[in-house]
């Protein structure tokens, strides 16, 4: 039974598989649609001469990384946790940074070890080998150093995170200790240099109206220009400032400050970006990550279907997914492994039910949020040739799912 | 670096590891705490002549499951999803029920598989070996005696699911449909027998009020009484009723027609049970789950710390997690990987802030759901000795996480 298991878990749609005939839940991924997002996304940077280094939080999938090297105009990745990283470099990804603050000093002994790792590797995918991280307080940067020096890792970048508005991570912007953080990882350039600054505003991701990201944006990009400039008064250059994501990329790019940009669901997109209002100047993408769900029971009422994919299968931490094509049909949670499809409509004392999805019928969830709902899965199956007639041409393992640490 | 990676995947608190020492974001489990929940429903199980079969879907670890048949009074386990089933049975389990639907054939011919597997079996650490599975309606019950055919399979109970309320799965309860079912199982004798009522009523296991959940419960036995009548007039005994969960179990349990409780959130409890009110005829069950969490950042204000645990490491779909053993701070939810602790009071005209976790201190979190939770965690380590004090006894492996197919 053990070897009959892990058959199933591994290869329930092999390559060659219909859209048609998945076998559910299944995370999918309409590759065109991604490679179409990757290529926008790309000629964006490019066009406006700025380094791409896409969230690799959001997908945790290594395959997915070598193919926005390859093809998407990558420099290399940022990771929240250590645990992401080492799958990075274990799958000999040579760029690297993590863009969050790592105290622990067990977590910056494995730290030390993979940036001694990166800076080994002779080549890699990325066009240069770089190994950088976030610190937001002067002990923070103390703590790297030590562990750095111990094990004899340098060339590490260091960024200073300021808080932008997120209220969680990063100094106070301005003059105080952003420039202390500046000082004192000069005072350590034995093993780690100066990088510039880590200006990231999460919430402002996801204001509705373009006007409101603006107004947002506008206010980080003043902190992080301030921050900039007083740390240059103390004498310390800032090769650059990075930051942005799907949401407001447009504004961090031509800010004129930002030299780096963090984007990564734009890739696949999700029902919560979609319900942004979107702004004229960003690119168009297109969902491009489903959950296929078939209809398991039609419960005792008439117009209603259950289907296998419950939050188990999506995350609901921004909400529930809506179905694909289906506008007319609402989803609502049916707890860890159910979902409920109802109509939205019902027709004013009309005795027939309108129609729902029929028993073991295939539907394509839109996940409320893709890096969550990649997290929850093995694989990801994608289809070639579109969700109604597509063709699975290969299955992603999602090899850091689950690095939470 | 690979074999470095897998080995920070698995062995980060091994056994001996001290309380106060955990690498964090780790799932733990206070096992005095757990199996003095475990030995309370036993108990209670016991006393009142009842079968108990836990819901496997909480934890979806197979060395829990063991512990239940050992120690806990199992019978056996129900199951949501057939990848689960398998599971159990890849590790030698051989008493399991798929409280749930199947429809798809590549799904049946998999539970008939299975079914020949468990009943090839010499002998297992259940009593019994025993297959069953949930219908709801006529034509599941030929898509499923179809595929048992096809293997070879036979004496498969099969229960018929009515909906009592859920409003998900099962079908109208009385002498309609479900009597229809049972009798197109009598008709295929030679591969499955009658084995009674499916009546769960998920949505009452966290109504607040006691006088809420016994209204609820007492309408739920009301419709199971009249299905069992209605099924008996029609010549058919019913062998069991079988259903309940950890928020309403003493209510099905005391009356007189269940003859088996399927609870599966006792063991370890959280944070969405803690707050209904309790019902003063039910045991005393304990938090034994959490999500040990340690400070990365003070962030840029005086009296906030961001902890490493977002909701990548707890589920949310039932809320927020609490801090245990500290009422004076509030959790905010910080993105997948962050969270954010504050006090829940400030000083009114005070400069001083409220003292909050310093960088790197650890608190464990009360997860909001226990069964998405473990979902997200590939290990669990077991404490012995307590939160404060305590050692990592052992590591339980999350086998089946991720089985939602």
């Amino acid at each position: 039974m053990a070897a009959h298991y892990t058959l199933s878990r591994r290869d329930r749609n092999p390559a060659g598989t219909k859209a048609s005939a998945l076998d559910t839940p299944a995370l999918v991924i309409d590759l065109d649609a991604m490679e179409r997002n990757l290529c926008r996304m790309a000629r964006y940077a490019s066009q406006h001469k700025l380094l791409l280094r896409p969230h690799f939080k959001m997908h945790r999938c290594t395959d997915i990384a070598k193919l926005l090297l390859a093809e998407g105009g990558a420099v290399g990745f940022c990771v929240q946790k250590l645990g992401e990283a080492e799958t990075l470099v274990g799958a000999g990804i040579n760029n690297i940074y993590v863009s969050n603050e790592i105290v622990d000093p067990r977590k910056l002994a494995r730290f030390a070890e993979l940036a001694k790792a990166v800076f080994a590797m002779k080549a890699g995918p990325a066009p240069t080998s770089d190994v950088a991280i976030c610190c937001d307080s002067v002990e923070g940067v103390e703590r790297l150093a030590k562990a750095l020096r111990h094990a004899g890792a340098a060339g590490v970048r260091v960024m200073v995170e300021i808080d932008v508005g997120q209220n969680r991570c990063g100094c106070l912007p301005g003059d105080g200790v952003a420039v202390d953080i500046a000082k004192a990882v000069v005072a350590h350039s034995d093993v780690m240099t100066f990088g510039g600054i880590q200006a990231y505003h999460g919430a402002a991701q996801h204001h509705r109206a373009p006007e409101q990201r603006r107004e947002t944006i506008s206010k980080v990009v003043d902190l992080a220009k301030q921050t900039k400039a007083a740390i240059e008064a103390a004498g310390i250059p800032v090769p650059l400032v990075t930051g942005a994501g799907s949401g407001t990329f447009t504004l961090e790019a031509t800010s004129g400050l930002y030299g780096e940009l963090q984007p990564g669901s734009y890739l696949v997109y999700d029902r919560d970006y979609a319900d942004n209002v979107a702004d004229e100047s960003q690119p168009h993408f297109e969902h491009a990550l489903f959950v296929a769900t078939r209809v398991m029971s039609t419960g005792s009422k008439l117009n209603m279907a259950v289907v296998d994919a419950g939050h188990k299968s999506h995350a609901v931490d921004s909400g529930q997914p809506t179905v694909y094509g289906r506008s007319d049909l609402s989803f609502r949670n049916g707890g860890d492994e159910h979902g409920i499809l109802e109509h939205r409509h019902t027709i004013d004392g009309a005795e027939a039910p309108l129609p729902v999805p029929l028993l073991n019928e295939l539907v394509y969830l839109v996940p409320g949020h893709c890096d969550p709902t990649f997290n929850l899965h093995d694989t990801a199956v994608g289809l070639r040739g579109g969700l109604d007639h597509g063709v699975v041409e290969k299955t992603f393992v999602i090899d850091a799912r689950g690095c939470c640490y």
